[in-house]
């Protein structure tokens, strides 16, 4: 192996590499049915969306009750976690007994799920009620349990926020995106100016763009925001002047765009 | 089904629910190789860390290049992208000319991968070699792309943090966990007292958090930062004691704790 680059570590592969650095995850609570008819809770971080139909997957360890519960009872309920949410977490994570029953589940709020057999964790912002796809095997010791998404529902914020009501969030995703455009749209005038017309980096056609501002203008309309929308905030306009000179100087055009 | 929970909106499944609701997700660029050689680069928002050892995971369409490049080829790269790096992600996503080439790519900096023969994209925070490991069809018309891992590196910050250095970053994290650990502790005398010295909540045995706070305070002397260890975070006392409420109303304990 080659040294790395200035500013690079190569990481020792002999470990886990996810040890070696911290990163961020979801944290969900998966929800499963034990052999005896209790509900079981357990927090997992390494769920995802798969693909842009209605399916989840998680990996779990196939010596967790979660994964033995799934396979048996062929479905699950996912949670989506708080921030604030960390003594629930912790207690889903608590060994079980002697009995083999984790008795702090019975601390945890929980309503019953819609579509399939379990519950749904009380007080969090997302649920998804899913049935077992099949597991995956072969990831190290570890699975993917991959279930199709039979019911969804989210806390009435979340939808909110799409929706583009007059709340905070939606203005201020308005506003960043609304920027970012701004400082796309300057680059892309100047540079066309120096390359006669043409646009020499920005694949989107510049049509496109113009389409994207005027659906942002639309949206800022119905948010009644349009006097806190400035055209050109300079600070984007740099961070992007920096991304374009690091592809200029990639490409060997030495005089720095400015 | 049945009407929803109070701030609860049931999701129409007719859809991918994904499209109904916002939500954050990583976003890597994925390095294959095109049949004539050249280097082909896609971003990616589906990618997870696949279990504990060392495999990586990300869903794609089996009609792009990248999934079709990756199954001839036998590797691909990962590069997690920073905040700023919207036009390198903007040229990667551009769409292919009628020669079948996509020319944005050649402003993308980039450098040799290491161990695959690939290459890396500049400027990312971490970087990761794989060897295709299978691929997993059946997530509707989208597949998961699962590698093992056979060469990582990262932004030497990346590993500071981790390493506990002198850092803001591990500085703030120290100061939260130290926040956390004493409302947690705070709420664990103060349940045992009205439990005749049983903790009737918290399942982890009361040496582990002594052992907690305790490495915290070595970590923290390392940093040099004991000095901004507050004890008593009332505002996270305050968060804990509200869960600590759900919970007891969900277990029929009427008298708020306090
Ligand atoms: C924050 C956190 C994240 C976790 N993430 C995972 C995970 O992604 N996959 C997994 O298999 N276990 C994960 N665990 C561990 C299990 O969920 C935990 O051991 C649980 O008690 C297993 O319970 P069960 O045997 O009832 O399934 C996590 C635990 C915690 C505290
Ligand atoms: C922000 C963003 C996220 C994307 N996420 C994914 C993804 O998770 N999976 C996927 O298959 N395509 C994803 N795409 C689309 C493809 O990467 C994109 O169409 C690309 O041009 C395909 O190029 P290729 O044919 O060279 O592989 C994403 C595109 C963008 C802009």
């Amino acid at each position: 192996m080659r040294d790395a680059t200035p500013g690079v570590v190569n990481l020792d592969l002999s470990l886990p590499v996810w040890d070696e650095f911290f990163t961020i995850a979801p944290l969900i609570l998966v929800g499963s049915r034990d052999p005896v008819g209790t509900a079981n809770i357990a927090p997992k971080h390494m769920g995802l969306q798969m693909g842009w139909e209605n399916y989840y997957g998680f990996v779990c360890s196939p010596n967790h009750r979660t994964q033995q519960n799934i396979i048996r009872h062929g479905s699950f309920t996912v949670s989506f976690t708080r921030p604030n949410q960390i003594i629930v977490t912790n207690l889903a994570a608590s060994p079980r007994w002697d009995d083999d029953t984790k008795p702090g589940l019975q601390a945890i709020p929980t309503r019953p799920a819609t579509t399939v057999d379990g519950v749904l964790v009380e007080n969090c912002y997302l649920w998804l009620e899913c049935e077992l796809e099949r597991t995956i095997d072969g990831l190290g010791p570890n699975s993917l349990v991959l279930g199709k998404i039979v019911a969804a529902s989210a806390a009435t914020e979340l939808i909110e926020s799409l929706a583009l009501e007059a709340k905070e969030q939606g203005v201020q995703y308005l506003l960043h995106l609304w920027k970012e455009a701004g400082a796309l749209q300057a680059l892309r005038e100047d540079l066309a100016a120096d390359f006669e017309g043409e646009d020499p980096l920005l694949p989107e056609p510049s049509h496109e763009a113009e389409e994207t501002r005027r659906r942002l203008l639309a949206a800022a309309d119905t948010l009644g925001v349009r006097k806190r929308l400035v055209d050109h905030d300079e600070d984007y306009v740099r961070l992007y002047q920096t991304e374009v000179n690091e592809s200029f100087k990639h490409l060997g055009l030495v005089e720095p765009y400015q």
